[in-house]
């Protein structure tokens, strides 16, 4: 049993250091290391093959949806973000520019894309003609570049990988029905896939996307009660239609503005896997897209058969579609088991010459850490339905954690407090931005979503009448 | 017949004038679209579903020889160039750079990567301790940037997508059947999936990759007598390990510096399948990568039942596997077989009242022009036979057109003529750098690869004892 701690002592305990904890986890997990330039990440193949994983349920949603996939430049003309003013204002800051290019400076200098509306705008204002090209959807997966002061790894990088979508539609019942489609497809793909419960709603004006005439957001509880903001979908109105000139020619041969959207979700989502189901041990990986749902480890591997017996499971199990490894390295079990609790494997196997023997293996599920015996006849289905299983307890078992801890307050010392005892706050609010910000200087807590159908009284700032409950929470 | 013509009217005449061809090809089915910034393309969702079957096939190709996907930052500081003598010299002159952001000058400018060998390599010195470290192999799917002076869309532009797989060894000879390994895999795929047939073998030193021992390549023949370069693996040596300071300690006890290769395609494929197989017509696509691999026209749409036989058959050829559309639109049936032909489906279903009442469809292939009828029972498997025939029929069509079009010659004037007249042309080369200038500055052509195996008795430019055989073209 010694050795079975080995891991354990070598991250931080997550109940008393928990940025150390997940600093821990994600170098010692192999997901990322740092870059040689400062805020940048290298994703490393664990954590990388999450990334393909959440790709790949992604995409499909996506086409199902009537979406596209396409490829738009990296580098965009300075002048091109000066079109929407709000938009320039919240990027300007944060974009890394190319003047020199070809061993000359470059005429104008060229942005580092930081998001894409201003040159996909750019483009679908010259393909949409005609009500016959609406709706045009088209998604991205590409990096971005914000430039940011204080980073951490998958959570806030200067690069970082996303999806980009965007959509063009002709009236504006149409493009708020796609903002919000694709805001519910986001959060059963967070539930479904990352077993990960959201809240879901719309955005404050202060915190809205810049250039939005309204966004929505999937917010997630980590473990220390601080919301990850997972997801967003942005209802654009005419404001980028405008700027960009998207025009189109309707059937009663009139000429009009479109209506947009954009949507995203990024590596960060990585960070919301870890922060949502991370205990002392490690990693706690959804099956869905754990890159390995399942490992073999080999018990007195000495011993005849032992191997032999190990490889044909695996190679069963592979030919029956579950993502397997086996553990055949000189290690014992006990730090066999440590290591691959700590990169967060849904479920272990255990096969020894006496499971052999009486035909069954142990399967310990990472989750719950409960071990339970299966018969060695119908592995696939055995382990398919624990995966299945481990992916269903998974999300309950974070929505029970999140929902004990949304809380309601009447002031902001009960916000303050709320927020120090790691909760998601309730609270109501008169609406101005006054109250808004001076929640934020007083508790670090910002309006992370509308609770939409509640109501409060009065705003616990000002006291004035409430017209919206706010969830407040602190946010990475 | 009349509105036959009408799309064939559109593209100019590929005999006459190919670039012409190429361009209005690539630009009216809506393969690709110019960026807003000089040299820059944007893929739209017909090209970009090319890459991605292109990406599926490979992908899966690289992780059944133990490839990982990792992601590397886009960003990477000038001075690392530096490090590699040859590989700064071949790539800072056409280096895109960051010199500005997040609204402050950067100290140290960053360039974009024009390939990732330099960051990779640093990455890997951090990565590799041990011999229980190697092989190590990742790959990327990313953008890189160089900026070229002349650019056409997928050819060559300033930014183009690839992936890039780099491996790190323990030893030389591992090291060179990885690079030769890969250079067959590529061949492997560029011939079964996108039906190009390819020369394969080494370059010569003026010819290879900027900091490589030898660079392998996989050269195409396009449609007019040029070659286009359609893939590389790289043995880099010691070159880069030295460099970055890639050791490992052996299992005798000793540090010992590792060998590397890196190996890259690119959306320059696309490019290559069109010029390989396009005809006056337009795009021929192979069925592996065909975005729609068929498409269905009713005739007579109006008669009772045959929009929703069409609509039937699609949903069996879409369960069947096959990516199939059902053209509903209000235009002619001639006119749609000219915009479908254009865009290079593999095979185009007629289906109309007659042909429902006799049980058969009738199927046109887009490389022959060929039809045939076939019975409206098991069609999944009649349509997926009559797809493989087209894949094979399409490497076999290119490899007789390339196959033809390789001359040998003696002299300077006999490679002048045999590129004169669009052919690849083999001749005897001494091995010295000025002869090889020579033939380009006199022809235009260039050493495309080796042709191992094969025996000249002199020069074709000095007359001296010939070292190798060439085969020397004009190329992309």
């Amino acid at each position: 049993m010694a050795k079975e701690t080995q891991f354990v002592e070598q991250i931080a305990d997550i109940n008393a250091d928990f940025p150390q904890w997940y600093t821990d986890v994600v170098l010692k997990t192999k997901l990322v290391d740092y870059g040689p330039v400062k805020g940048t990440m290298v994703i490393r193949p664990y954590g990388y093959a999450i990334w393909e994983n959440i790709q790949k349920e992604l995409d499909t949603r996506f086409k199902k949806r009537g979406v596209e996939n396409a490829y738009f430049p990296l580098l965009i003309p300075m002048s091109f973000f000066t079109k929407e003013a709000e938009h320039v204002e919240g990027f300007a800051p944060e974009v890394a520019v190319v003047t020199h290019a070809g061993g000359e400076d470059l005429a104008e200098p060229l942005a580092i894309r930081p998001t894409s509306e201003t040159i996909i705008g750019t483009m679908c204002s010259k393909w949409v003609q005609s009500y016959r090209d609406l709706p045009l959807k088209v998604n991205q997966w590409c990096n971005v570049m914000r430039w940011e002061k204080t980073t951490r790894p998958f959570l806030r990088t200067s690069e970082f990988l996303w999806q980009e979508g965007h959509t063009v539609h002709s009236n504006q019942a149409e493009a708020e029905e796609e903002t919000l489609g694709m805001l519910e497809t986001y959060k059963e793909f967070a539930e479904n896939c990352l077993a990960i419960p959201v809240l879901t709603g719309r955005k404050t004006e202060k915190e809205k996307f810049a250039g939005a005439v309204a966004t929505y957001t999937m917010e997630a509880m980590m473990r220390d009660g601080k919301s990850l903001q997972a997801g967003t979908s942005h209802y654009l109105g005419q404001n980028f239609a405008t700027a960009f000139d998207i025009k189109y020619l309707g059937n009663e041969g009139v000429l009009n503005t479109a209506y947009t959207t954009s949507w995203g979700v990024s590596t960060r989502l990585i960070g919301a896997i870890i922060m949502t189901h991370g205990d002392e041990r490690g990693l706690v990986l959804p099956p869905v897209v754990a890159p390995i749902q399942c490992v073999i480890v080999p018990i007195a591997s000495r011993k005849p058969g032992v191997v032999e017996a190990c490889e044909a499971l695996k190679q069963e199990l592979e030919a029956g579609g579950v993502r397997v490894t086996l553990d055949n390295s000189d290690n014992s079990p006990g730090w066999k088991f440590n290591e691959w609790e700590m990169k967060g494997v849904p479920v272990r196997i255990e096969l020894g010459p006496r499971d052999i023997e009486a035909g069954k293996m142990i399967c310990a599920r990472r989750d719950t850490l409960e071990k339970t015996e299966m018969p060695l006849t119908n592995v696939v289905e055995g382990v398919k339905a624990l995966l299945a299983s481990v992916q269903k307890d998974m999300l309950e078992a974070a929505r029970k954690r999140c929902d004990a801890r949304i809380t309601y307050a009447d002031d902001i010392q009960g916000i303050l407090a709320g927020v120090d005892g790691g909760n998601f706050v309730k609270a109501g609010w008169c609406g101005c931005r006054d109250c808004e910000d001076k929640i934020k200087e007083e508790t670090g807590a910002t309006a992370r979503v509308y609770a939409e159908g509640e109501v409060k009284e009065t705003c616990a700032v000002c006291g004035k009448k409430s017209e919206h409950v706010i969830i407040y929470a602190r946010a990475y």
